[in-house]
């Protein structure tokens, strides 16, 4: 990188915010924050280019945007509310100062979308790998924190939004057909993974979820990770899921089984919540029930009432990469 | 690299910990720790191979020891004590399993050593870069932080160890001569960069100081950090800086000056804690006053009664990177 650090910590200060709560941010060994007794959720992500995004799809600022994305997918997922993060930057020498600062500003505009604030990290050279990597602290809302290994037998498997978009978006723009009619919310989804706050501030506000997580790698790999944890069976049934309707016109059902990066959640609620889940149904709200969890391990895919035999394909960085 | 997850998060659980202050570590999207109300410390500090080491110096037991090292140096130089960690491994195909478990395996050396504990992190492929990025959460054990901003006038300045130790031990793994009789001090101080942790509890027990700071790209350098954060300027005596008697055999004082990674504290007190200090320095702590702070900016190096002219020279990432 051919920005001197002088330079660089000037550009960081001014992405800084200042709050009451950050007692010193920017510009010393580490931040200083005021965090009230209370249970907090730490949570570090990292994205590489050409391992998890191009700059031929995306722009520095919506990797910026990305990046901190995915973290709040991460911190919201575990039940809590993102407050301070600090950032990573590997930077080669083709990276130049404008594209830094374009990814600050997209952190940043994330970051006011959600208040949080950036409060420190490092820049560093690399010698080719691009990478952002951030750290994010979070506030448990509830008593209890929302994980992947709290599933109950009995429980119904929810999850909001679609599935598949964000693969879909990716593969258009792979094919060149980014520009194809009626396809815009597709790209836009990929480009722009933001994870449906306002459907996890309802999910929290009436307590619903038993377990939860984001769906960053797939719904099947996703879904089993979970009952891995949980030590639990997940069944869900193909004409639940949120499939929308362009992939089952394009015979692409398989991206909402196995596309990554959708960031939208998928939990487990108890059966007396269902009352509750269908009223914020009502007002609108975007979420589908997909199944139920039993004992035993696994998922299980129904389709037509059978079970479907199915490869995991989710995404696995250190396969695919 | 060629791993896949799965192996990976075994490895991570292996080297998780369990703790009563930690409700869900390795595992799910985020850690959930129990924090106490308090002022927090984040810090992020991340060293890529081939710019902050190369493995033919360093092993990589001695990489993750290193890693943890340099944000424990940071977290202490604000005042606070380091708690819990998180920690992204980059990583390019040439680096094996063995490797990054033998990463983990120094981590957790030093983990131990200070009571911290892995909550978290990500591990991530790259194409050639190896980076490690560790992102630490530390309490203050004060009422106030210890920043690099809170230099007063007519403090003096102190610094703990020696300066160069670390330097000259680059300087001799570089020459083929870490062997050479007498001076595998040195070597030992670059490849175990700990910090002064039984001298920063003194410090800190006895309230001694004012600003702190960790040396990491060389006195000088650091010194004008401070002084530029605190609006002061800093006057250090070259006779009372400790520098190792081979330097000066070698007329290598420049690597006192300039050299990085001492990882010793440089801090300012105020004049009224002369004695306290003082008696600390009896005890055998290694502790040198090497100047005062007035009113002014930049600093000023006196030798033999006169200011010497000196160009800064410290380490700094981005231009010799």
């Amino acid at each position: 990188m051919e920005i001197p650090e002088r330079e660089l910590v000037k550009i960081l200060k001014k992405f800084g915010e200042k709050k009451p709560a950050i007692i010193r941010g920017i510009g010393d060994d580490g931040a200083v924050v005021r965090i009230e007794d209370s249970s907090v959720v730490l949570c570090q992500d990292a994205i590489v280019e050409g391992i998890h995004f191009t700059f031929s799809y995306l722009s520095p600022y919506q990797v910026g945007k990305k990046a901190l994305y995915v973290n709040i997918a991460d911190v919201l997922s575990m039940g809590a509310e993102p407050l301070f993060y600090q950032v990573t930057l590997g930077i080669p020498k083709r990276i130049g100062s404008d594209s830094v600062r374009a990814i600050y500003r997209g952190m940043r505009r994330v970051g006011c979308e959600f208040g949080i604030t950036l409060v420190g990290g490092d820049v560093v050279s690399t010698k080719t790998d691009f990478f952002i990597d951030v750290s994010m602290v979070g506030l448990l809302k509830l008593d209890t924190y929302k994980g992947r290994n709290l599933a109950r037998e009995r429980d119904l498997i929810g999850v909001t939004g679609y599935l598949g978009e964000s693969a879909y978006g990716l593969l258009l723009l792979r094919s060149g057909l980014e520009g194809k009619k009626g396809q815009k919310r597709f790209v836009d989804r990929y480009r722009n993974p933001r994870p449906p706050y306002e459907i996890w501030k309802e999910l929290i506000k009436h307590d619903i979820t038993n377990a939860m997580m984001d769906i960053s790698d797939g719904l099947l790999i996703d879904l089993e990770r979970m009952m891995e944890e949980s030590k639990k069976c997940g069944i869900i049934y193909f004409d639940k899921l949120p499939i929308p309707r362009d992939l089952k016109k394009e015979k692409l059902e398989d991206l909402a089984l196995s596309g990554g990066e959708d960031y939208q959640f998928l939990f487990t609620f108890s059966k007396t919540k269902i009352g509750l889940l269908e009223s914020l149904i009502k007002k609108g709200y975007k979420i589908s029930v997909i199944g139920e969890v039993v004992s035993g391990k696994g998922v299980k895919l129904i389709k037509d009432g059978k079970a479907v035999e199915y490869k995991i394909k989710g995404y696995d960085h250190f396969t695919n990469g």
